[in-house]
């Protein structure tokens, strides 16, 4: 029947299923899984199913079924999405009270720290520890864990001290203890460390697994590469949507009315923008009525200023991110950027002079469409640098800097540069 | 000394160090490392860094020094910058045929597969080992390899039938095989699979390696998490840079002139489709000499079209990316995107309308402005939806239809869309 089926199927596979169907198949379906691959399901679900499914059932059940089932990380995780009063009512019904004091421990952390990521299975052995004794707690320890990864050796203070290689374990005589033969190099991070970091220095170091140490160094946690995959994908796509003008994490399979929910806040900005734009080049009629040929270039001066823009953001959005902003200071880094802008500006504006001069346009729009080039090129890659730097200093997330945001105000000055310059030389020139 | 100093250091630090480094500074710091660590330097560097180290030293310390202490699939990357000659005498120093043989056995693949990204090193055990066979044959074996995993079974032919559990199998009696106790659900990736399935289905399944088997269902390779989180990172750079208008993988810390060098080919193509659109806009010279109004609001009508052009290529570039296009056929998608782009382009067109209405705007202009909006929007929404889906079609990066391009080509026809509209309504109402 069904649940031969099911039973071969992955838990991944299943939530994927479960986002096809309604409630009530969703639960005829889920009664017929037993309770860890339930919990597993459970866990892979989307944030939004998952809550829809958990709120229809008592506190009792989601505590049995699925909490004790879980991995510390990932109840904290199913728990921080219930309000305060649901987290208490479940909380109780969790029998074994180091259970729940782990997870109470875990919502402490904001979810996107090293602490929010950590889950507090793991497999430690104090330096103090004969070999016999390490092992008969190793096997012990093992038997409430999934993987194990490494083992990590702790003082008398549970102050992480190292790792411990099973090999160089297993070739030790009896009357060896822990301290004379663990790994003292270990790479660890902070409770407080950002997803970011983490996710840097495991993929730096190529590690499966990081300890996660308290501010005097105690061991707490350990952070697995699963979760960070996770956070590294969603993390990428955030920044990908944002710098596309997308709010939320949609894909093109979501309905017509999310899709649209996500993208019409952005073109709002747009549409403001654009209007007020309207009156910048409403305000030099004067000149436009005399000179329309100035309203010739107007798209190609907006278009450079938007893509010179979004470039310069992107790359210190990204270089942010990936931990590489070198030791650059901002003001170097500024310099530098105007460099850049310095040589786009000239080449694109000495070749937008060729071909006005070569095509016999008027001296005064030669000039203007090359001079208006070159500042707003210039402009719009210092502003486009400077704004996720600044949105950085006061912990914004800098990649909302990127986008139509960026653009939209770049649009509005790159006409008001524009048309200054065309106000100067056709008034100088005519 | 600085050799005591380097001993501490872990190689992925050292390899950061050397970008910083010339080449002569390079070559003392190596020569201070013992031959494993070099190797791990080596692998860790840039491509750019490595080629230019590399060229300065003969074949043989090549093979013997590095390509000898990698794993096969490092050592296959490293050889595969080589030009062909060079490849040659570097396999032919090379004294184990069997390294040798798997290094030329994976040069054949495509870098962004499966082949390209596995190793030949893993644990592989036959079903019809007895239990003691499988526990020799195993412990030799991981001599070799550096992160064990998972254990392997194949068949006589070499098919991939499933995975051993260490644990079932030390509790097993001697007299069972391998095929009484091992696992039979395994999931393996095919040589030919790209490297965005080979991480979608590491990432979905939590898994630190996988298996690639070839046409028939041979064990040939293991893929491991370490190498994907690489190219994920390097994917999701790449796609970041595209849709801004960057080239390569630069970061801020890069120097003035890769920084240009990468954004100026971008910035080209918008100068080439801003002075044809200069052209476009041109040909409407005649209206616009009139009612010079109309050109008040061009850069609104070009942003909203950049703007949602750009939306609707990230949001087909990133599901096709995730795997998450769903089962929409191609046309579905559009007429999803179509149905989008009709509420988007509904609710902006009649804000622009009010907004003009009660500035007491020209009927001809509040018009033209709201029916160009409403046509710019649908056109660029579909056109943005349309080009990532013909490019994977035809098996290009649909990312390269992102950035600059879409949005100069909007630029240009909704330029084209609203002088039109604009003709046709001050001809009418004027
Ligand atoms: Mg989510
Ligand atoms: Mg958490
Ligand atoms: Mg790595
Ligand atoms: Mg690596
Ligand atoms: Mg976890
Ligand atoms: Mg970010
Ligand atoms: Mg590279
Ligand atoms: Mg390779
Ligand atoms: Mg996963
Ligand atoms: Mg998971
Ligand atoms: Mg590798
Ligand atoms: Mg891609
Ligand atoms: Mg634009």
């Amino acid at each position: 029947g069904v649940s031969q089926i099911l039973e071969d199927i992955h838990p991944a596979d299943i939530a994927e299923l479960y986002e096809e169907l309604n409630i009530d198949e969703a639960k005829y379906i889920y009664f017929l899984l037993d309770d860890d691959r339930a919990a597993d399901v459970i866990i892979e679900l989307d944030e939004n199913d998952r809550l829809k499914f958990l709120k229809a059932l008592p506190s009792d059940v989601i505590a049995h079924r699925f909490i004790d089932k879980m991995d510390s990380d990932d109840a904290a995780d199913v728990i921080s999405e219930f309000d305060s009063e649901r987290q208490q009512e479940v909380l109780s019904h969790i029998e074994d009270v180091n259970v729940a004091g782990d997870i109470v421990d875990l919502l402490n952390y904001d979810e996107d720290s090293a602490g929010g990521l950590m889950a507090k299975e793991l497999i430690k052995v104090k330096e103090n520890w004969s070999i016999p004794t390490c092992l008969r707690s190793m096997r012990r320890q093992a038997e409430e864990i999934d993987e194990v990864y490494y083992v990590y050796v702790v003082d008398n203070n549970g102050v992480l001290k190292g790792t411990l290689s099973l090999k160089k374990m297993l070739l030790s005589s009896a009357d060896k203890h822990v301290r004379d033969i663990y790994y003292p190099d270990v790479i660890s991070v902070g409770v407080d460390a950002s997803s970011e970091e983490v996710s840097n220095i495991m993929n730096k170091y190529d590690l499966v697994a990081l300890p996660v140490v308290d501010q005097v160094g105690r061991l707490v946690g350990r952070i697995t590469i699963d979760d960070v995959m996770d956070v590294m994908r969603e993390e990428a796509e955030k920044d990908y949507a944002l710098a596309s003008g997308i709010t939320g994490d949609v894909e093109a399979s979501d309905s017509v009315w999310l899709l649209t929910r996500a993208r019409v806040p952005w073109l709002f900005i747009g549409l403001i923008g654009g209007l007020f734009g309207s009156r910048v080049v409403g305000s030099f009629e004067g000149v436009l009525d005399i000179y329309p040929q100035l309203a010739f270039f107007m798209p190609l001066i907006a278009a450079m200023g938007g893509n010179v823009g979004i470039q310069s953001s992107a790359i210190v959005v990204q270089s942010i991110a990936a931990g590489t902003t070198g030791l650059d200071s901002p003001l170097r880094r500024l310099i530098k950027e105007f460099s850049v802008a310095f040589l786009n500006a000239t080449v694109l504006s000495v070749l937008a002079f060729g071909y006005n001069y070569f095509l016999g346009s008027p001296d005064a729009l030669t000039l203007t469409v090359s001079g208006a080039m070159f500042s707003v090129i210039i402009f719009a890659s210092v502003f486009g640098a400077l704004v996720p730097l600044l949105l950085d200093k006061v912990k914004i997330d800098p990649a909302v800097a990127t986008g139509p945001f960026v653009t939209t105000i770049n649009d509005i000055i790159g006409m008001g540069i524009y048309l200054t310059i065309g106000t100067f030389f056709y008034g100088w020139l005519t």
